[in-house]
């Protein structure tokens, strides 16, 4: 196993906490450890054995920790790798790691320790960026299918079915060296099959992006409405009943992020743009409101009418705005207990959810409501999502390129045209997985993970 | 070793990050960790190996991770204990604890497993309080004095001396069981003797608590002046310089605290008054003004003198009030550039500092004149500081018990009297080290704890 340089970082969240975790990996890693360790010598321990010692340097004892041992290959880079296991201070983790610089490790850049494994063929590149969706998922949906991703997702499905097209490529390029001969070392027939076999295996994937990017992203939720509408009651309404839940749960109420609510697993996430809560109402000032900008741009609008004020001509009015602009919305009407008749009546035959947001009276009906528009977001049968850019774009791609295979068959062109299609294909399925990858490719990819990851 | 229920927290900091530990102390802990974990059965493994495997439950996969086993009484806790080792997403962390509370353990109260620890005698009171001093440290001396606390500081001296006491009590008690006979068990030169030492022993102790409070908690620092005499130019100036090192050092950057800089292992903590950067004139507002409420609370004003626009009897006047304040002040010309002659000629014939906020002329210069001031707050010789109230309320009572007995001493009062008042002081060394101490106080002093630790 090829070792680099040592690399050093922090692994956990810096902050105040029980402990904190240090990570080095890299030749030496063992050696430049126990230069500021005094404790067992790490370099004769067994791989996944921790040992406990102090940390200190001429300066002084910064600490008191235990180091785990790993030893090449079995470690997340598959180098030597170390993990010390410190007092969870900013000050104690940053004068470890300033000790361990002293003493000939560099710092890690993002997402290098998961860069290094994959070099070093731990895993593809679609679940290296699975790790980073993990850590990210922020609901079960995006969870479980970071999960997938994690051991395999689509890869193997997809890796047979390559290696089949790059059997027909040599063969189509084959006949090439033949030249004038007009041989056919691959059947026309059972090429086509199989780029059509291809296509049906890639089309599911590039369909769930949609879902995918939903579901890891969140649907982007405006609240609109005149002001005095309730939108703010409606939204913190719906946010305190999550935040009540979510702080039951250890450990999690510092990360809650700012207006988002989870519905079986979907994120609601409302865009706070300046003026949401307390705008004019964007649809007076169609074009030019920020909000409404920002409803354009959203997947949901929930627009707030307040019942015990509006006329039924306003309703439709705003109805008709609404749906001249293309994005999914509910009417929702709030303030119930004091609402006009008329205007009930209205409501209630056209299915528009009621509510009343200060009293949270059906709330649970408008969550229901929201959640039948997104039903079809879910995963395939099995699991499967494609939910990074990156990977849908390069599916694209292929299906465009496995396209011009087929047209290019069925114009009976000749072969050094088709093998330049597949051989598009190929390059693009290839760079999914890793197989065919860059540099700078790389560095973009890892360089969105957190340093020490 | 007595093993208590099991106990289970996140121990890093929860948020997003490559890994996240969770901990879990008490019996049945490797039984429990194993209903949720696929891989090596960890009640056969050895103390301090770690085991890579799944965590799923019914409802799937939740994540791949790392288990290190731990057994008694090699533990923190000395109990048996499991640490996994995750990837850092709060939603995992989140789920696996919940799975592990389905399994049978409960979550820990902040603290907990420290307490567990000082329980089971890894370690004494003063040594497990050091723990969360050293977790909170901000700066070199109060990590150092931590560290010292931690391995033992003050309170191996301290033990044998309360020992001798504890003879002489003895002595002094087994005297009135012969009541009427006047026999002298403890002679009273070598108590007195023993006393006097005890008193030289604590004395600089006591004497510490405030260089050691300051260290621990930072100087408590008002910028005052007239509005336009430039103090938030100055405050950002000395916090931008600071900034800019502190970011430079991995993973502290989240963990600045506002409006603190570190000189020389000293915090300087500015205290950020709603009108402090912009108020009126606290000086001419005299005891109404808030800010006017902070600068006699605090450790520290820094009074800053506009010289382009000050007049010399202003100065004057300033000068008198701050006087009349009884906290620590320094007069501060700024804007020295566009100074009035005669103002500048006064500051510099009274050691005024002077400067420019604007172009950070000389504000090195004032750094060392704050530290000037603040000389004497270095540890003693020895390292020993003490940092906690509650250790520093007892030597104080301790002191005033042993006067008491000096006293009865030197009054040749009876036995029955002396022997009262060393118990008394018996009773509050004690305290410190946690030889007596009920459940309420080990409660209060582990509550302050995070959760985890």
């Amino acid at each position: 196993m090829k070792q680099l340089e040592p690399i050093v970082a922090l692994a956990t969240v810096p902050g105040v906490s029980a402990i904190a975790v240090i990570r080095l990996s890299g030749e030496g890693c063992f050696e430049i450890t126990q230069k500021v360790f005094q404790g067992k010598k790490l370099a004769l321990q067994p791989s996944h054995s921790a040992h406990f010692g102090k940390i200190s340097t001429v300066d002084g004892l910064i600490d008191e920790v235990l180091v785990t041992v790993f030893r090449t290959p079995s470690s997340f880079t598959k180098e030597d790798s170390v993990e010390i296991s410190c007092h969870g201070s900013p000050l104690i983790a940053s004068k470890i790691i300033q000790a361990l610089i002293q003493a000939g490790a560099r710092l890690a850049t993002p997402g290098e320790f998961t860069k290094r494994a994959f070099l070093n063929g731990r895993f593809d590149l679609t679940q290296a960026e699975a790790v980073a969706d993990l850590i990210h998922a922020e609901n079960e949906i995006a969870h479980q299918s970071a999960i997938h991703q994690m051991r395999g997702g689509f890869k193997r499905e997809l890796e047979a079915l390559r290696q089949e097209l790059i059997h027909f490529a040599s063969l189509v390029e084959l006949e090439l060296d033949f030249g004038e001969e007009d041989v056919e070392f691959a059947k026309r027939d059972d090429l086509r099959n199989m780029v059509l076999r291809l296509q049906g295996f890639i089309k599911p994937l590039i369909d769930s992006f949609q879902s995918g990017n939903v579901i890891k992203n969140g649907i982007r939720t405006v609240i609109a409405g005149k002001p005095n509408a309730g939108k703010s009651t409606l939204l913190n309404g719906l946010l305190n009943e999550e935040r009540a839940i979510v702080s039951e749960i250890p450990g999690t109420t510092r990360d809650v992020i700012e207006d988002v609510i989870h519905l079986e697993g979907l994120a609601i996430r409302f865009i706070d743009t300046a003026g949401i809560r307390d705008s004019q109402d964007p649809i007076e000032a169609i074009g030019i409101d920020r909000t409404f900008q920002e409803m354009k741009k959203s997947a949901l609008v929930l627009y707030l009418v307040d019942l015990s004020n509006a006329t039924l001509d306003d309703v439709r009015q705003q109805e008709a705005r609404l749906k001249s602009m293309e994005v999914p919305y509910l009417i929702v009407g709030n303030k119930l207990d004091l609402a006009d008749q008329t205007l009930a009546e209205y409501f209630t035959s056209n299915q528009y959810v009621t509510i009343c947001a200060k009293s949270k009276l059906n709330l649970e009906g408008l969550k229901t409501k929201i959640l039948s528009l997104f039903q079809g977001l879910k995963p395939t049968h099995d699991g499967t999502l494609v939910t990074n850019l990156r990977h849908y774009q390069h599916l694209v791609e292929t299906q465009a390129a496995l396209d011009r295979v087929l047209n290019g068959l069925a114009l009976k062109i000749t072969g050094d045209f088709i093998a330049m299609d597949i051989r598009q294909s190929l390059y693009h399925l290839g760079s999914i997985t890793g197989e065919i990858s860059s540099e700078d490719l790389l560095d973009s990819i890892f360089s969105r993970f957190c340093i020490g990851k």
